[in-house]
């Protein structure tokens, strides 16, 4: 395809989408599209089209580590049950070389991870130098669903927002880009997603019974997701709220904060830390 | 692209390059491409079009794990330095999602790893259920680069091919199907791709001068490779031996072993755990 047919955002989803002072959960209509004119199939055509794109920047990104450069990114999703977290880590960092992406799946903590700090297991997991990150579900689970169901109390929660401001702040300064993605889904649109994991055999897998008792908590969820958004939207760390009701665009959207986050980066092959000539010869010695 | 015009193999890659009892390692054309006819053009063909199946397969592999099955995929990749394993992972397991991908690329040991007994690094990075884990290098080191080097003692390195065995015979045991790949390179052709390396400044970041050092041992790491085939390739966990000067061969070539492996598995959707119908109605009612 000529790169002039490849339909574009007219307006960056880093501006639109960003949670600055005054930003309204409930506000966003979650079957919009925002910076972004076409439909499904312009949305599929834009994805692919920028692939080439992102992994050509991770294999930058990785090689420049290769000269000592500490730089890497990590992309924190987070969204209900049937978001599309999972569509994000297939159908967008997919495109990007393994050898170049670090990902992990948080689930409910292990015995060992609760005798410590609820952001240890979330430093062993941080991307290394070069690498992308990617974190299904996180630390803000503990601010979450810790808050809905009073896992902790709720002066423990509160004093997290505060650590994980400070952590991530620290995290930043390693020179690590923080991306951090909120998939936000209409209720409706869940249903219809739940529904169809139980209509299909090869979606059962899928399907979990907590995910209906989960549901039942929609708004509490939605209340403590708008306080995590009010309190750890950062300067170092901002969120982005991607309305999620439609999977082609949540995709691009994404990938878009991807590309951007790695293009300010903008990273460099590295020189070369050995004599060229004097390799060159030594190999034709060899 | 019609089905009917994707090319294929002739002869199964799982049968032409299984390495059986008095197998000649120097016997082989390492640019020849086994089992198929076709050419550049046709094998990127292939490649591409196999990917969606083993996505597909794959993600049967993971969902099947759910429901309690233990089976996953270990693909071993061992080669001279350019021989490719980097691009198998980039172009062949790409293909997967990397959620269901347990990629490691094994480096010299560190201080921790030396205290302990050479398998107990790979032991920790063996793929969990419903994964396809990746070793760009291995605990075959340990018999290569040892005996070359002399890094360890004839007695001890003759001794680790019965434990090697042995630990691939367990590993086997607990459902994790091996392919154990030697991408095997002419060293003429590593000539030409480490010169390249040199002529591109956006590969000098590949090159390590130590690759030198090492291409002038080429004679006895051929002779340490045999004996590591002769010694180590068993019905549990047989070693193919993959022609690697066409890259675009030894990619459809890893590609066709592994989708065998996948197949050979045959991985089922897991059924429901629990009652559609309740849940259905419960959902109606959330």
């Amino acid at each position: 395809m000529d790169e002039a047919d490849v339909p574009v955002f007219s307006r960056s989803p880093s501006e639109l989408l960003r949670v600055g002072p005054g930003f309204e959960l409930a506000a966003v209509d979650t079957g919009s599209t925002p910076g972004f004119a076409g439909g499904k199939a312009e949305g599929k055509t834009l994805l692919k089209a920028s692939d080439q794109r992102l992994s050509e920047l991770q294999e930058r990104l990785f090689a420049q580590s290769r000269g000592g450069a500490r730089d890497a990114v990590l992309l924190v999703l987070q969204g209900m049950d049937t978001s599309g977290k999972g569509g994000i880590v297939r159908h967008v960092v997919g495109a990007a070389d393994p050898q170049g992406v670090s990902h992990h799946a948080f689930k409910a903590p292990t015995p060992e991870e609760l005798e410590h700090d609820f952001l240890w297991r979330v430093e062993r997991e941080l991307p290394g130098p070069g690498l992308i990150g990617v974190f299904d579900r996180s630390h803000y689970e503990d601010v979450l669903i810790h808050r809905v169901h009073g896992l902790s109390s709720r002066e423990v929660v509160e004093a997290r927002y505060g650590q994980i401001i400070d952590f991530e702040s620290s995290v930043a300064g390693r020179g690590i880009r923080l991306v951090k993605v909120m998939l936000h889904l209409g209720k409706d649109e869940q249903g219809k997603r739940l529904s169809e994991r139980l209509d299909r055999a090869d979606k059962y897998w899928k399907y979990d019974p907590g995910d209906v008792d989960e549901r039942r908590f929609w708004d509490e969820y939605q209340q403590a997701y708008q306080v995590m958004l009010d309190r750890t939207s950062t300067a170092d760390a901002p969120w982005f709220v991607v309305p999620a009701d439609n999977k082609w665009y949540a995709r691009i959207a994404v990938q878009e904060l991807l590309l951007q986050a790695l293009e300010a980066i903008d990273p460099q092959w590295p020189p070369a830390h050995f004599d060229v000539a004097a390799e060159k010869a030594r190999l034709a010695d060899s």
